[in-house]
Parts: structure tokens; sequence; C-alpha cells
């Protein structure tokens, strides 16, 4: 929950990671591609990398892991980024946003995962002529997985567009996994419903607390992203073509829907608060009231027992016989009464 | 209550029907007509449709069912319609949205049925010059059948009037719909108000619950019409010919009533979960209050019971004759006095 | 409660009445005037009317009713009014809106009224060259008799001025009932208030519940009305005289006072649910308290009672002449101690 | 609390005083100055009034109430003020407004007071070619006459600067004395939160809301200063220099910081009232829990000391001469394991 | 938390300090510095600081203590400063904002501490050509020392660059405060949180609550913030290079973040009075509960215990040598009957 941001008074366009420690080696894989040609390679030396780049086909750079600043800087060095563009890029605790430098457009966003909890990785996506470079935090393969077969088979129409195309591609599969966490979010949401209806507990209630945190959490993620489409779309750079603008919309669209849902599951969420606190004070208020009325039933007829246990000298009905035999009628026909009272007023 | 986009990767434009598992034939209606010529045909073959159509007439074609995605593509194909309209038409998770593409202009929407629950189907409406085109999910033939036969009687001005008028009259049929949602609703909610506040019960409870998740999911359906029928307004495209215009803005002022009404009932279920919460407390208070009362009165007498229970050698009252009639009427007192003070204190 | 608009699918422009039925006749009232003449009649029969009428005046007519849609139509005919003008006139569930056709303006608001409740007619008024036409439910005179007497006694400006300046104080006769509605509901809130914080009984939260209701609906009717005079003083026809512009200013500041008076009614009738909750909630704790102490007081003594009841043949406090006396002195003690007690904690 | 409109149906432009009953008599007081010159008298009649006034200096007349609808007519008059702002010069139920007639600009304001309760009086200043009009329900005087001394002692700029300055200097103070009011109930917030957390009672939860309808009714007052300056800012007349700009800047940021403060403290008033709620439920739980223990203590032991006092011929516990103390010691440890218990879950 | 203004009638653009008491005196510190040359300096006097400073280098005047009107007013006339923006910065009570003034342009804004609790100074920052004049409350020196090192090591590109990077690294320090306090925040509703879960007290709701008005004061200092920057982003001032734009941009987004992390913690915050009120409830519930359950437990036997100790003549069981077992029995068979019903129920 706490915000990366242990910079202060560092000059501006430091290139720190912020986030939390990583181990692993980072990958680069460079994909470049047009109609006829495809050519897909692996690396863990960016020096390697710069020489095998080609001329004339779109290049997509993808690097997994933004721990290592010499790299992207490095990286950043070599295609003329500007220092506080490498900044957000390795500062995991960024807004999602886009912004537009001449020679480049980078748009900085969430990936959302969802294995029983929340997390998110920073994507971001730097657009430059012919070229699109994409850095990770960790490896987020499952989503651009799909990219990859689609440009490797030459499925659809990836191949036969330019670089501007991957990166609305790239995005796109971000906004599509929105949608699944979504999906298993509203499965979850329905199973807590159920639950908080027939058996509120504790523990549905901390799950709820902790589901409301996760939409406030993925808010967080998903509003800016409209603005980064919308931002995209009126942007006046070069580098995404008209052709492309179509597409941008059908983003803008899901983006929309995406935020719709998540303002759909809070209002949902508010509801749950309601009724959960509503069920268990029905159960607590039911419990109350059986333990209330057993007391209350024993109440009388345990006077009178103290009553007929009096040491007075004279007390007539303690000498005839069947006095006992009545006293207990008279206690039974009170509890009775009591009883079909309680239940003709529906307190039982 | 789940998004359905189960895409993730796959290429955008790809023409999948995400709705649930259809198996009904898909149906096409043909009608065409101008002032004075009818035609009105069904098909179940898309192939003999398009040797049908005839020139300088209104021709509305109508498709119930989107699951046949092949018949979708054949269909847009023939009438040069853009892979991502076509993906939007069958992908039933559809935002409600107006889309203009320079050769036809769409308009996707949510159609509302209220039978016991809501229920809601997607309608794409594709105006072409002289060509309406209508996908439904099912038949939601009842509101569309009035305008059929206002076409086939030539009633009203719809047999005058071009292809725009027609796609506005399918539209304005649908903001109709919700009308008569919106009236059978507003008596669910009078009838539920009047039992939260003479009969509270869980399952009123839950109702109350249902109808705040109905109206959430309503005002998701309804809310998008509005910009929707502003963009058509706000639309250069000339397929809408200024005489419609004042059509359009009826259309407007419809969808704005319609959202007014939403927000109010909105309103008037939140204001009923605090009567249902104050109903449900009082209840339980009254309950309570009567059984604490019932016992308070019962535990002095109890103790003088006790008291004269007690088995000391020299206990003077116990001795005397009208000892036993003298605690009876001290603890008649009691309770009386306690009775007429909780009276008095209006606690009975 | 219900939206009225039965006509789903009926072709837009049907002029339908759809408010609750009326059996009394529709009056038909003609006014005209200009700085020196006027003339006043009443008709119950269109064609008459039609008849008298004078050039070089401005004309008033005003329809009380307009369940008679064959009458509606015949003067929307004589006028040359569009249909869906007049589909809207007779239309009872309309919202507040202006619209501007070439030939006339029309203004379509709610009337309030408040006897014990609210209730609400719709009220149209068309203002064309030299001619104002008003459309009302019923007969609403009293706010329009005091605009009657002014012109019939030359009071005023307003047989200086044109039809636009008659059109401006009809409205604002509507807005000046407005206050007059919200005076008396401020009265209600006050005493509702008092009784709230003295004696919250279920009633006083139901009527709360039904003001809360009145406001919503209130609410409804009023907020449009700041968009309909905005669409007024913003219209570019000619049929508004500049000269009459300070005077929509007037009723704009006096809708935008009925808007914050609305709202700070409604943000009072919420607190108001607050403070009926706590007193409720304070009134009943005071009750619990207090049976809880009385029962709290005597089960110490009575379990000391019950000791001393005990038939154990060897109890030496039994055998001494004092015990008994000693016994009561303790009880009271301990009874008195807890008073003490509980009156240092401020529990009574 | 109610609206004063009593006017329904009465001319537009007619000059009625609507706020309480006046008796005291109107004084009328002329200040006229420039760099060198300085004069000022106070008159009850305005007729004296008019003849003293002199050319090329800055002219401020001040008129301390407003119940004397004539006189502000005859004003009014003198001046060629439009009847409409004369209307709302003297009808106390004014919206704050800026409103600018061509030889005119008029700045519609309240004057608040704090004194234990809210009190607000208007103020209406009218700014002319070198006068200034300004219109008080009563004499408001205190925030006045520090201006009148800067003007007598020619301290400052206001003696070189023209009559613009003038009026926002009147403004300036009338802003100013929101600070007052706002730091007076920040000190009483203070205080009253205090007594919420020690000593919630049914009077602190009274004094709340009565601060929160303060608060509603601040914001009623103040929100429209806002757009009043704004008007003032971005109106167009020559009446206002530009060298005047810089002031009416530094007035709109004094105008948003007291916005600013209103909604922080109805933030906090609401933060407040779940605090009563939930200091209210702990106390009363608090009492409960104690009273309930302690009923819970003696049952068990209730029970036994039963048990012996049942007249069974035959209990051999009851024979031997030790069962007594025997059963007190049980009895005891019944009580003090209860009271172990109840400390190690830390009821007590 | 009162607002500091006690200056009502006071002329406008009066230098009076308004903030507490101070004794500590003022110190200036002068730095001077380009790409090759650094001095650096401490007055305690204003005059000898006059004299030293340089042409042709970065001018910082950096003023600790704001409370000696006289000295910055001296200042101000020195770089003639208008009053009202001399007023602004020592008039504590401050929103934060930006102002153009021809020669030069003023920022004042809020500096944060977060030491157990909030604390916030007033910073203003005055840049004009070659010189940057900043005013802190106190000294604020951490945060700034880090850009003195900077500028004394020549780290980064300050030394480059002109006084308008300068302006723009001071405020970047202030937002980059807030992340910090942020954090630590942060951290504490994390702690705050699992308090509420498994130990709430009457502590942790107050803590709760402060925290709450913590964010409602941070806010009211963050918002403003946004606003600042983009009025510097729009301003049309020469004083800041078009090539600075990009990192005012990089401000705008920190503070975008800062205001997404406030409000999140606010929406965090509200969400844990609900857990709260849940958890006290629960803990409250349980506890009744049980001590109820053992109520009613003994209620029934203690009847049966009274019944036999009834002093009637005739009661066969008494006579029974088993009598007093059997009865032991069917006691403990109903308390255990009872117990195994309310743990079926899942009472216990």
């Amino acid at each position: 929950m706490t915000e990366q941001h242990d910079k202060t008074g560092a000059p501006p366009g430091t290139v720190i990671y912020l986030g939390e420690a990583q181990t692993n080696r980072v990958k680069i894989t460079l994909i470049e591609y047009n109609e006829t040609e495809f050519i897909e390679k692996d690396f863990y030396d960016w020096s390697e990398c710069v020489k095998l780049v080609k001329p004339d086909m779109v290049r997509w750079i993808n690097v997994d892991g933004i721990h290592e600043a010499t790299l992207v800087e490095a990286i950043g060095k070599h295609f003329n980024i500007h220092p506080l563009t490498l900044e957000d890029v390795v500062n995991t605790g960024q807004r999602p946003k886009f912004e537009d430098y001449e020679n480049y457009v980078v748009s900085i966003m969430k990936m959302i995962n969802y294995n029983d909890e929340l997390s998110s990785e920073q994507l971001s996506v730097i657009l430059m002529e012919g070229t699109v470079l994409s850095f990770q935090e960790a490896d987020g393969g499952d989503a651009f997985n799909l990219i990859r077969s689609r440009i490797r088979l030459g499925k659809g129409r990836i191949r036969k567009m330019g670089a501007d195309y991957l990166s609305y591609a790239l995005i796109d599969a971000v906004v599509d996994c929105y949608f699944n966490v979504l999906e298993r979010i509203g499965d979850k949401i329905e199973t807590l419903e159920e639950k908080l209806i027939t058996s509120p507990s504790k523990e549905t209630m901390q799950q709820l607390h902790y589901m409301k945190r996760e939409m406030i959490f993925l808010r967080k993620a998903v509003w800016p992203m409209r603005e980064l489409i919308n931002n995209m779309e009126r942007s006046e750079t070069l580098l995404i073509k008209p052709s492309t603008d179509v597409y941008l919309r059908d983003i803008h669209d899901h983006t929309v829907r995406v935020i719709d849902t998540v303002e759909t599951y809070r209002d949902l969420l508010s509801g749950m608060m309601d009724i959960y606190l509503s069920s268990v004070s029905n159960k607590m208020n039911e419990i109350m009231k059986v333990l209330t009325i057993i007391t209350t039933l024993f109440v009388p007829v345990t006077f009178i027992a103290g009553v007929y246990g009096m040491n007075f000298k004279y007390m007539p009905e303690l000498e005839t016989k069947s006095g006992y035999y009545i006293i207990w009628i008279v206690m039974l026909a009170i509890i009775s009464s009591l009883l079909i009272y309680f239940r003709r007023k529906k307190w039982l």
C-alpha cells in the first residue's frame, strides 16, 4: 500500500529502481518482423542486442525486469530517451499516463494479475519510428505470448501493420487482462453475497473489506487508463497513423466498460456491507430473543414456587392435599399462555 | 453479472459470439417499403436474402440471433462493415454507443425486459444509405411488431420517411420499453415500501437488495444511452437528414426522463434501506422491552418470597396469622406500582 | 409515482392524453389586451373562440384541461404547432423543457400545489407572434388569477409589454408557487424536527421518509427548470425581445434559489434521520438500562435469601436471635451500595 | 428557515420589504472624500442628503435599514436604478449575486454575525461612476467602521483610489467577517469534539446537529460569493478599473479559503456524528456489560442455594456438619472462577 | 484548526505576521552560482546581504522565519514586490496558489512534516529574472539541504540551469516531502487496520478519527497544489523557459499521484470506521451472548429447585428415597439439552 518514492531531494531524472528487490536476471526479447520476414531472439546482454537490429522492419524490444538501472539507462541513451521518461519507467509507483516527446511517445500503465489476491506490475510502452520498446517489472508473458504467436504465425493483420499497431496491441492486451480479473472478482462477489445472506461471519466481513480495498486499488489503476487513451487519441504525434485511430477508439470503449464495471462492483460491495450488518444483527437478535424468551417463561413460575416456599405458619394452600397439583397446573398454564401470547405476536 | 470478454490476446476485430450458448436457428426478416409498395419475407439463409433486395425502397433487414458468427460476417462483408463493428455486434457485453463510420452509422444498445427479473439483450442498429440492419440476441419481437404493423398498414408517417426515420423508430421503441420496465419496477417499489413498514422481514430486505442491484444494472444500461443520442445528434453524418433531428431531440428527452426516474428510484431504495433497518430495530426493541419488563416485574417479588423462605429460627412475621396475606398484598402492590411507573414513563 | 408512457410502439407525434381520467369540461379563456383595450371571454367550444380573435393585440388563450385530445389537436392545427409538441402538451409525464420551433417556442413545466401532500400538474406555455397559448391539466387559477387581475386593472407594466412578457409572467407565477410550497414545507420540517427530538415515534419516522420522498420529487420538477430558463435565455428566437432578458435573468435567480432551498432541505432531512435513529436508540437504551438496573439490584440479595433458605442441619446463623435482622441490614446495605455505585458512575 | 417570498402574482419589480418588521428609523450616512478633502454627515431624510452631494469626489451613501420601501425607491429613482435591482435590494431572501446594468453594477451579499448563533443580514453595494451606494438591513457598523476610520485618517491607499476600490473594500470587509465567524465556529467545534469523546450526551448531539445546520446555511451564503467575485472579475464594465483587478483576485482567494474551511468543517462535523454514536454505544455497552455480568455471577450460585433449599426427605449433604461451609466454598469458587474467566476474556 | 485572519477592516496589503509567536532570529541564506562559481553566505541582517549580490549568477535568497515584517517589507521594497504578495508571504493561513505579476511569479505552498502528528509550514517561492526568493516559517532545512548540496557539489544539471529550474527544484522538494509523509501515514493505516480487527478499542477509534482529520487537512493542502502547477504550466510568463516545461509536467504527475493517494487513504479510512463499528459490535454481541446463555441455562433448573423447595404438605416426590438424585439427573439433563441445542444452532 505504501507509495515508493524515497528520493527526496535527489536530482530529478535520476534513474533509480524503486520496486521490491529483484534477483532474477533481466531478459531482453527482440522481435523483428514485416509481412514476409520474422526474427525472434532472447538476450541477457544489451550490447549484443544492439548489434542485431535490422532496418525496414518493425522492431519490438521487450525488457523483462527493470531493476537493472544501468541497462535501462543504456537503452535510453541508445534511443535518445529523455531521463525523466527513464525515471518513470523504473519507478514502479507510477500513475498510468501517456506522454508525447517529439521523437517518441510513452504509455505507462499497470498490468493486473489476480491469483487469490490482486497484484500489479508496471508496463511502459515506448513507441518510436519503427520501434516499440516495452519494459515490464517481471515476465508478464501470458498476455504478450498471444501477441507473439500472432506475429510468429502471421495471423490477423498485425504483420501487415506498423509499430503503432503493435503498441496498440500491447495496450489492448493489458485492458483485456482487466476483463479477466474483473470476471474473477465478479464470481467472488457472487459467492460472497450468498455467504453473507446465509452465514454471515467475521471472516466474510473481512473478506468483504478486503474486496473493497481491492476495488479501491483497481480503480486507482483503471481510471487514469481512460485519460491515457484520451491523450493518445488527441495527441498530435505523427508516430500514430490515422488508420490506427479506430483501434484506439475501440480500446477507449473497453476502458470505459472496465471503469463502469469497477464502479458497479463498488456499488454492489457497498450494498453488501449493509446486508452483512443487517444479517449479523438479525442473527444476533434472533439468539437474544430466544434466550430472553426462555428466561421470561420461567421468571413468573419461579416466583410462584418461591411463594409456596415461604415459611409462614398459616398458609392454607399448603395444607390441602391437591394444592401441589393445582400449583403445577397453574404454573404450566402460565407458561403455556405466555407461549401462546409470544406466538400470536409472532415473536416465536 | 460477470463480464464476457474471453478473448485476451485474440486479434482485435475477431468476430466471436460471447453470449450464452444458443441453439435455435437464426431468423432473418427482410422488410422493404416505400409509400406505395410493401414486401416482407422471412429467411433462414442469408444467400437467399441477398438475391431479393430491391432498389429505390427502404430496406430493413432484421437478424434474430447473433450466435452464428459466420452469418454476421457474411452480412458484414456484403455491406462493407468494418470488422470492429461486427465484433461489437456479436459481443453481447457491449456498452451502448453510437459510432460514425463513413458509409454507415451504428447504434448499439440494450433492450430491457422485466418478467419477475430484469433481463437484457443487445440490439445493434446499422443505418446505411436506404438500408437498416438490426441485430438482436433473441426475438425481441413485441416492441418491433408494432413498428412492423405500422409499416404494413402504412399508419403514421413511417412509410413516407426514409431509412433514418426507421432507425429512429427502432431506437424509440427500445426507450419506450424502458418506460414499461420502470413502471413495473415503480409498482414493485410501492408494494415493497408498504411491506417494509408493516412487516419487515429478512425476505423484504433481500428483495430490497435485489432491486438495488437491478437499479445498478439498469443504470449501467441507461446512462450511456444519453451519450449515444447526444453523439447521434451531434454527428455530422449525411445519413441522418435534418428533418429527423426533431425526432432525435424527442428521444433525447425520453432518455433523460428514464435516467431521472432511475436516479429517483435509487434514491427511494436507499431511503427504504434506512426504513427497513429502523423498522426491524423498532420491532426487536419492542419485543426485548416487553420481555425485560416481565422479568423486571417478578424480580423484586421473587426476592421477597425468598426472604420469607429463609429458615431463621426467629422471624416474627412468620408467626402472625395474617402475615401470609399481608405479604401477598405487598407483592401485588410492588408489581402494580412498577406497572404504573412503566406506563407513566410510556414504556408500555 | 409510476411513469405514464403506455404508448410503446405507437407512432411518435400521436396526441394521446396520458394523465388520470378527467370528466369535467375543458374551459378555454381568451384574454386580449393592449395598453388601452381589454377583452376577456370564456368558451367551452374552440370553434367559437377562433372567430373572436382580433389583430394588433396581445392574445392569451388559456386551456384548462388537456384530456380532450381532439381539442388540443384542433388548436395545434390552427396555430401550426408540430405534432411532437402537441404530444408533449397532453402527455402529463413530461420533463420540464424549453424548445424552439421556428414559428413558436414552447415551455413545459410543472405547477406545484401543497395541500397536506404535494401534487403537480403540467403547464405548457406556447409563445407565438402576438399570441400566448397556455395548457393546464386542471384549473390552476389562483396563480394566474393575479396575472389576470393585473391585466384587467392595467396595473404594473404588463399591459404595455408584448406577448413575450406575458409568457414570462406566467412562468414567474409558477416559480413563485414553488416558494410558497417550500415555505410550507420549511414550517413542516421545523415542526417535525422538534417532534423528533422530544418524542420520536414510528409515525415521525414515516413522516420524515414521506418528506424525503417529496423532496426527491420536488427536485425532479425543479432541477430542469433551471435548464429551461437557461435555454430560454440562450435561445436565438426573435419572439423574445432583448428588453425581456432582464426579467428572464430574474426568474433564473429565483429558480436557483428554489434549487438551493430544495437541496438545503434535503440536507436537513438527511441529518434528521440520524437524529431520529439516535433519539430512538437513546430512549430505548434508557429504558433497558433502568430495567436491567432493577434486576441487577435484586439478584445478589435474592441469592442471600436463597442461602438462608437452605435446609442444612448445621447452619449456626439461623440459630441466633438477631440473625434475621442482621441479614436484612446486609441485604439493604448491598442494594444501597449498588445504587451509590451506579449513581457515581452516572448510570442513574 | 422559511424563505420569504410572499409576493406570488405581484408584478415583478415591485419594491416590497420582505424581512422582519423593523421599527428603528433608517439612517443615511454620506461620506465624500478625495485625497485632500473629507466630508461625513448623517441624515434621516433623503431630501436633505441629495442637496449635499459634491462633484469630483468619491461619494459613499450608506443606508442602514431597508424596510422603508419609499426611501429606497426615491434613491433608486434619483440614481436611475432598475426596479428589479431595487426589488432585490429590499427583498432580504436574496441569493448573493453580481449584476451588471450599463450605468451601474450591483453586488448583493450576506453579512454574517455570530453571537452564540448565526445571524445574517443582506448587504447590497451599487457601484456607479464616482458613487457607491450600500444598503444594509441593520447597522452592521463594526466592519464598516474600520473602513470609515481609514477614510477619515487617510490611512492606506483608500483616499487615493476611486469608487471601485471603495466597493472592493466593502466586499473585502464582508469576507473578513466570514473568517472571524469561522474562527469562532472552529473553536466551538474543538470544544464540542472533546465533549463528544469524554461525555457524550443528548445535548452534545443536539449541539452537533445545530452546528451542522449552521454549516448548511453558511455554505448557502458562501458558495455564491465565489460566483459573485468571478462574475465581477470577468465583467466587462468600465466602472471597475484594471488596477483594481489584483484586489479582486485577492478577495477571490479569500472566498475560496472560506469555502474550503466551510467544507472542511462539514467533513469534521460528519465524522463527529459517527464518533458521537460510537461513544454513546460504547458507554451503553459498558453499562449493560457490567450489569449483565453481575447478574450472571449470581445466577449459578442462586441455583445451588435453591437446590439445598429443596425439601426432599433424603438429601445426605444436608445431614453432614460441614456441608454448609463446603457449599459456601463451592459457591465462592464458582463466582471467583467466573470472575477470572471474564477477566481473562477481557470483559472486565 | 482555527483560521488566522484577524485583520478585519485593516487596509489590504498590510504586512502583518499572523502565525504563532516566534522568538528565534531570522536567518537569511544567500547562495549564488553559475556553472563554474559558487558562493554561500549566512546573514542575520538584510542590509549586509544586499551589498553582496553579484551579477550574471543565479541568486537564491532563502529567508528562514517570516515573523519580522519589517525585514520582509525591506526585501519586498528592494525587489519591487507588490504589497499584496508580501501580505500573502507573511500570512501563514494562505491557500496554496501561483500568481503572475509581470516582473515576478510567486508560488505559495505548504511544506508538510510528520513527527507523530502532522505539522505544516508555509513556503513562498518568488521567481524573478536571475533571482529566487524563498520564505519559510521556520528552518525546513532537511528538504532544501539536499538541493544546497547538489548546488555545492555541482551534481546533476542544477548548476547548468537558470533560476526557473531552481524554483522548480524547490517545489519538487516540497512535493517529495508529501510522498514521505504519505508513506508514513500508509504504514500507520496498516498498523491501525490490524488493531481494528484484532482488538478494537476506544483508543483505536479515536486514532482513526484523528487520522481522518489529518487526511482532511492534508487534502486541503494538496488539492490546490495541482491548481498551482496547472497555473504555472499555463502561465505566459517569460521567467519560466520552455525547457523547464517538461519538469513542471513531472511535478504535475507527482501532485496528481499525491492527490490519488490521499483520496485512496480517505476511502480506506472510511471503510475502516465501518469495520471498527462492526468489530466492536461483534465483540459486544459475543459477550452478551455468552452471559445471557449462562443465565438461560440456570433459569429452568432454578425453577425446578424452587418447586421442590415448596412447603406443601403433600408432595409425593419428596418422600421417595431416590427423589433427590432423580431431580439432579433431570436438572443436568435440562442443562445438557440446552447446551446441545445452543451448539446445534451454532450459538456457542
